[in-house]
């Protein structure tokens, strides 16, 4: 049972905190492609970056900044470059953006955090940056999510944005964010970014354990073609300005507010994956009975990120042995003999052998979850149980299309 | 310089091997589906099997039997079938298949291996198996190489096989060899099963530390989708019929046979990548500057099995930054200043940033090198240097068109 609510305002629903977006020329199309968070206060700030041996300025700056110390109080983030693949002027860039931003708000340069999107190999246009950061400073509001939320979107089709209320103390604790991504990469135009905001006073470390544990079970659960960005990064703040009682070590009120998070990056996180290229909808795979929990979330990443199983939802093919084999090839041991897989309520394979099961109803099944016409949702729901442990987890993805060859295949760097 | 050439023949080149191909009625379609590939006296056995946790029972069959003693005499492949999910009653049916082989060769069951693809969760056809095994044996010949070849394809659309001769100690010795396979997997209707055969004699361990070292340059270096079937098999037999003397430790003797062996292996393998399904051209990516071997064949697969990649490539996109992408998220560590990026004579990339180039003749060529309108070959070339070692290693893989979502999405369990 949920312990909080969904409520309005995105990353200004936590207290404190006000967000801005605007048009400063970066993107050719002239869509909104600058966007701030800024809180009142300086907040404690935790990290999740790409792995990838290719990567933008920005993630490294921002990795060097929270490794120093671990606050902020503002975010830039500039859609449109990636400054990615290019090199000391690139690094440059990034440290300028960051000081050009703290002089505008007055508060030191180690308090602000950059982030791009756009086009690898291309240089953030500069000019545009430098004229656009006095209109965006004063855009900041506590209503100014949603503009934010437009002003960090690339291929996106649609904005992606949380808010979630529980109480700690008796008192209100919110957790905001918004979201940007519509591939795990499309290395010339796109990228994973996720802002998260939070009123709560936590310590340090305890806070970027939380957001590191609440990424593996979000962000790091989703896949749309098993590509990993020069820019993904997910940046978390939490400034305090609830007046609830510091949170600094495990306890019943460190697992509410952590439940909270990793309720908000998930719901951030699928709405990533239905935004998927191409995708006509959501997969959800939970995994029960593997001998632990990151072994749990293994392999419904693989069977998630599986060619083959999207083409077969794509075509709303009841497909057990595309489900089966991808299962078997996560490297994760388990007895063949145990594997149980189901497709909604349909159990399509118990023992490690087929079962008889109604084709048409499986057929009309996935025809329905797909159309948003199946306990009104649009998620295509496979169960598999290992019968190896008590591990488990939930990766979503979607389908493959034939506009996801498109999109890529016409896309012209 | 190559030390070897190219033969007819297939797996009945080497010396003292026959083959056969018949109709036994497994396939639905009437098609040939069952093989055998027989050594006219006892072999030495090396075999390479897929790593899934879910296997066909062939398999287990076939570890099993290597394990207990490295030697065989004969190969029964049927086709139609997978035995994969079939539990105890699959392993009777691969044990008795063995065994009346064995009775109608006249050898001990002992010396038979069995290999099973086609349908998931479907026991062999035994009745039909049975009935075919006289008449099988029958066919038998020194010119029953293509006839086997056809016997094991399933969605494939050609045959794949190949011969190679060299001298060792001034006598001929020969490799050969025959595969099927068009997507690493089409887990209700195909797999990837490789047969090869040579007349050298090997020590046992030496046999298959070479079957090992060019399974891991050859088949374990093509991706089509990245899934892995439950049946994957290479069987490798050494007979010793070129009457060489025998080879039994390194040396310059045992790295010529290795040589040959890996050549063969990667013919067979860039087959299968070539038939990928869906597939328009072959994509080959090699990868140097790496810390060590492994470490570049592991760059190497990652950007053949970019799905990103792969769809520009089929939109002959001249995508740099795919490409380092891919390489960047490939789990082995680099300097992306020192990341150089080629597209056949192309430099798109060099320190880490884009170079200028010529855009349109750079898709000429992609266009060209697909149509095999280019140095008379089908094959995209990619090189990367990571500029940290001097490991070196190559990956093959197929671009991704609409025809694999359609044969995967409308294909129907």
């Amino acid at each position: 049972m949920a312990e909080w609510q969904v409520i309005q305002g995105g990353v200004t629903a936590p207290k404190g905190f006000k967000a801005a977006g605007i048009t400063a020329g970066l993107k050719p199309s002239g869509a909104p492609d600058l966007a701030l968070i800024l809180s009142e206060v300086e907040a404690i700030a935790a990290g999740v970056f790409t792995t990838s041996q290719v990567r933008a300025a920005c993630v490294d700056y921002c990795r060097q900044r929270l490794e120093a110390k671990p606050s902020a109080q503002a975010i830039l983030c500039n859609a449109g470059q990636a400054n990615a693949a290019t090199g000391a002027q690139g690094w440059t860039d990034a440290v300028e953006s960051a000081q050009l931003l703290a002089q505008a708000l007055n508060i030191a340069p180690e308090l602000v955090l950059v982030a791009s999107t756009g086009v690898i190999g291309q240089r953030i246009k500069m000019d545009q940056l430098r004229q656009g950061i006095a209109p965006l400073v004063a855009a900041a509001s506590p209503d100014g999510s949603d503009a934010a939320a437009k002003a960090i979107i690339t291929t996106d089709l649609v904005t992606k944005s949380i808010a979630l209320e529980t109480t700690i103390d008796g008192r209100p604790v919110r957790i905001g964010g918004i979201c940007k991504g519509s591939g795990m990469i499309h290395p010339n135009m796109a990228t994973m970014l996720a802002f998260v905001t939070c009123d709560a006073a936590v310590s340090p470390p305890l806070w970027q354990q939380m957001v590191s544990r609440a990424a593996d079970r979000s962000f790091n659960q989703i896949t749309v073609d098993g590509d990993t960005s020069t820019n993904d990064s997910l940046i978390a703040l939490a400034n305090g300005q609830s007046r609830t009682p510091a949170i600094t070590e495990a306890g019943p009120e460190a697992t509410k507010l952590e439940a909270m998070l990793t309720e908000a990056c998930i719901a951030l996180a699928k709405a990533i994956a239905r935004d998927g290229e191409g995708a006509t909808c959501l997969i959800e795979v939970q995994v029960t009975g593997a001998p632990n929990d990151a072994d749990a979330r293994k392999v419904a990443r693989t069977i998630a990120g599986s060619a083959l199983l999207k083409s077969a939802i794509f075509g709303r093919d009841p497909n057990w042995g595309r489900i089966a084999a991808a299962a078997g090839r996560a490297g994760v041991i388990f007895d063949q003999g145990k594997l149980q897989v189901r497709l909604g309520e349909f159990l399509l394979m118990d023992h490690g052998q087929p079962l008889p099961f109604d084709r048409a109803a499986a057929n009309a099944y996935l025809k329905a979850a797909a159309a948003g016409e199946y306990l009104k949702s649009d998620t295509v729901l496979i169960a598999v149980d290992l019968g190896n442990g008590s591990g488990r987890g939930t990766a979503w993805g979607c389908d493959l299309s034939y506009d996801y060859v498109k999109i890529n295949a016409e896309y012209t760097t």
